[in-house]
């Protein structure tokens, strides 16, 4: 189930038909799941368009509201503007595991890297599942469940505790994965914009759900787990929109997720290492320059930029909202449990219609 | 009156005295209201600390949200990690006017400034206050307005539509200064944190109060007046701290205000000019080196940083809920209107306790 | 005399037919010079455009080397990646003022501004010269002189001690304006890049003139000047293109000047504000959006940059090194003097042919 | 050989004892060197202390001049100023690689991580050795390589063709590893500054050796290799000092590195990318908080900083033009040649003392 099954609709917009990142069309997700006992990881590959991305690269910006994280690839995704491989999303000490298999993968792909063109740069975000649920220190993730989740790609997105988001805790429940997205209307074209996040942040007594102090509520109910102190956690936003942008706008867009973040409760804990990627699927760049030099593109006036503000905001904090009723209850390392956020919404007073 | 005499208590922590930013000793406000008619502006200045600041200067951070904004004195702050003049808020437009008066104070008080020593940084923070209220295009603060606010400190907070706030408007309603502040303990220390908000941002649909949705409350209400369509408004968030800070650390700081303001509802509109400063108290540092070229300091340790990053979101959350309830009904230009939520607030249906 | 009249050429490429920033079409430059005793500096205001600029603003973007610096205007320039007004620079602490002029300057021509529109950005950079020649305290810059300056632009480029560069000191020598420029293909287009650089950096010892220790060997000449034993000066760099490129691609280049500067010898000091703004008149962004809320655009291949990369730093290099031979030995506050490169340079020993 | 041994010295400062990065006590370097053939790539580690960094941690700064570079662990540097890990340099496409086997290296030596505290953030650096010697597509370095370097580390620093440098290209010429270092007094303390260069950046025509313009000579002699028409390289730039530095005073200092790099004559091409990470042994930092939460640390004064800049620019210069001499000519992939600057130098007209 979904928050909107729950009669929880954030914001005002309209909503896609999946509510979710593949109502981008072209955008595709596969995953794999590591959950026996003390292992509960994954890897989670998003495919941000369905051919060739190091030959059509994607115009793309990174945001970090607090870079304590171990993500690879942002340094030239910043510089560059561009995106030129798919997305992988896994635990943090598995980040250069899922590296070198990305790039094999894209080696793979395409012959001329490193022989009569330059490198690739994978894009690998992490967030860190060691804090509870998951052995991380076994480093479980190994290159051919990273081929898996790239490989496996459909263009439905998995939400919950799968893939990457197998072993992640949220708001002291279980975290995951969660996406939504959010439809809109520029002069006379139609364009979405999806979030998907991997959500592994915040302290129960934090959480609100659209406004509503539900962590208070549930630490009413919940007096039996040990808790978390400190934010351990992370969270990446990975925001898709198939509007024409440049990077510097969506710079800007990426900036506002912290907004829809941020209405779910959060203090941006020290120790949690919040990251967001923007990607449009329009104006894709060749990787080779043609012989004028010259590419041609269109771009949004900066006057129409505040629909996406919105859609940003509004999607990110459906998607987070979305991952915690998503979110099985999971048991992991040292006999852990992380209970889901759906096991506790019926118990609460009056929940909202 | 203030949203806790309203029954609206931000977060968990512990309040100051004040619950402004005077609860940081050494801090003075001054203001000077130009209310006349079309004329609704005004300047506030801050003295974060009660001897001569550019002698010995402040460790201090700037967080940009959102860059749509002409306020002066961030560059050198950002590089430096200092302040070292009295802070200056104003009108977009009388920033020019205010760097200048600002400068001449500090000629006047630092005979060394441009000649035997380096020059001067002043820091002036704007909102645009013309897209309502304000005759902005007459330039109406004048080098002996700056001059007045400077000069005319006192170690109460000014809140409401005064000063820099006279003719801002927020969430389609009165607009203008508000604070708040936190206090809390670090091994066998007592510390404050406290914020100031120059408020000018957001559409009515969108405010919130502690997570209510009293924007499209209002609004149901509120049929007769002009409504923005987009957000031109801005924000300014001045953090000021007596914990002893790298301005690394401050700047992390900042970088939560955001989601303070986030939680009141605003989407960030590309047209809102939203700025953090953040200043500590502790650790003053001298213009001129010692002998020794060492100096010396003592910092928290970073996992110390939640707590502060807490009292950053709850005191900027509150300062700007704190504006709303203080700031009056005001007339303007072109016979313009802005109501206060504090005349509202009694129409809606059931207000909280 | 410039550089190349010494036999010094700076670099591999073709210069254009003025070798300064006037080869870009639609460039002009106003000053006006304050000389008077100690009264020693002045204003320059640069259109980088023939026509209304708010209402057709050009790409642009800033690159901080040195944040030890007082310019304005930086900030939303980066965040939207443009520039609205003509740029004008002056002395440190005559910013508020250039500001305050530079802002009704542009009231006058725009009567929306403020009004039925939002505020506007202008832009002021600048370099302290209270350090040695000017009595900056004295504030001689007027609102009338910004005005002057930005009325009596014409379409060729002013250099040496006149203008915003009147008071400099470069390297111990007399600084102030310097303009270089570069002609390159891409593909069937032709294009120029331009450097004016306002320069007041620099140790004697350090000047290295196209390669050679020409401080040092001045030095020897040269025992009679008080020297300065810090850097306190700052260099402002400005790079106008007609090159059509992203504000991303503009901020890359910018980050190239100071190789260019690197290679005059500076240490970049701490006191020395080193600021670089790129400005393309290629691809005119309308303040107002089109109906359709987008706009084409056409942009380089980023494999293309590299000869941009090489006109900046090579414009750069060569423009300081103009500034230094065009700038004449003048004396100012306290009887200081400082000495023209000129009248040392055949004085050096076996001077380059 | 070393530049000094050619009679070439850079600068003004006075060298260190060994003119290397292990000037500064504590500091000890590895290297694995792969050469056989189309292999010819390699790891090297830099310890930047003598005991666990994980449990005290460096005070650290990054910049990145050009972010077209696939570096990993710049993200967590920067915003916590900290560095945790030794240093792994190694070929583009082995980040990945190495970030996993310095991962294991670190959970190794500390039991707790992921399990009683947080992560780690291993920092792998990198620069491209497949454009031109290196068959980079093979992934020839292995994990346990990467163990090698990082165990053999002495106190002592390779320079030349070896270890990570064993593949790269510089002007044209054999690139690798290179080092320099500064030593000054402030105050009463006397403290060393060392660079150490991965260098694989730069066209032939543009080398200086001190301002010499030995690139266009060579050009001269060297008519029959296959050229590089663009940069495709980078260059790591890394730089140690036992000087008491914030991370702020740090990361100006790297912005420092660049000067030196331009004075070796690189125009910064768009594919190559150019990253620093500073690095001060002085005020190790806690990996967990004392009670008190607070913790001493002495930093030096602002305006004692120019003598630092003065030695990364001064070091970092020597270290580029050290490794170009100390780097053997080398035959890899293609049987494509890289020639010593070694070689040519006895063959260039008069060359300097």
């Amino acid at each position: 189930t979904r928050a909107r099954d729950r009669g929880i609709s954030v914001g005002q917009m309209e909503v896609g038909a999946t509510n979710s990142i593949c109502d981008i069309k072209g955008v595709s997700v596969g995953s794999i799941t590591l959950s026996d006992g003390a292992i509960q990881t994954g890897v989670t590959a998003i495919h941000v368009v369905d051919d060739n991305i190091f030959e059509h690269k994607c115009v793309a910006a990174g945001h970090v509201i607090n870079g304590f994280g171990k993500s690879a690839g942002l340094l030239q995704l910043d510089e560059l503007g561009q995106l030129e491989t798919p997305i992988v999303l896994t635990n943090t000490l598995s980040v250069g595991t899922a590296s070198d298999a990305l790039v094999r993968y894209m080696l793979d792909r395409n012959p001329a890297i490193g022989e009569t063109t330059g490198s690739v740069n994978p894009l690998v975000l992490e967030c860190n599942d060691g804090a509870y649920l998951n052995d991380i220190r076994g480093l479980h993730v190994k290159a051919g469940d990273v081929e898996t989740a790239l490989t496996s790609a459909q263009d439905s997105c998995p939400q919950g505790a799968i893939g990457a988001g197998t072993g992640m805790s949220c708001y002291g429940l279980k975290g995951g994965l969660g996406s939504a997205s959010r439809k809109f209307r520029i002069g006379d074209q139609s364009y979405h914009l999806g979030a998907l996040t991997l959500c592994n942040m915040g302290l129960l007594d934090d959480l609100l759900v659209d406004g509503r102090k539900v962590g208070r509520e549930i630490a009413e109910l919940k007096k039996h787990e040990a808790e978390q102190s400190a934010e351990l956690g992370s969270i990446i936003m990975l925001l898709i929109t198939d509007a024409p942008l440049s990077s510097r706008q969506l710079k800007r867009i990426c900036r506002r997720a912290g907004a829809g973040l941020a209405r779910t409760g959060t203090q941006f804990g020290s120790g949690s290492g919040d990251i967001v990627v923007g990607v449009s699927t329009a104006n894709r760049i060749p990787h080779y320059s043609p012989e004028s030099g010259h590419q041609d593109c269109q771009i949004l006036h900066e006057d129409k930029l505040d629909i996406l503000f919105r859609a940003a905001i509004e999607s990110t904090e459906e998607a987070i909202i979305n991952c915690l009723f998503a979110s099985k209850t999971t048991t992991g390392k040292h006999e852990r449990v992380r209970h889901s956020l759906a096991d506790y919404w019926p118990k609460l007073d009056q929940p909202q219609a």
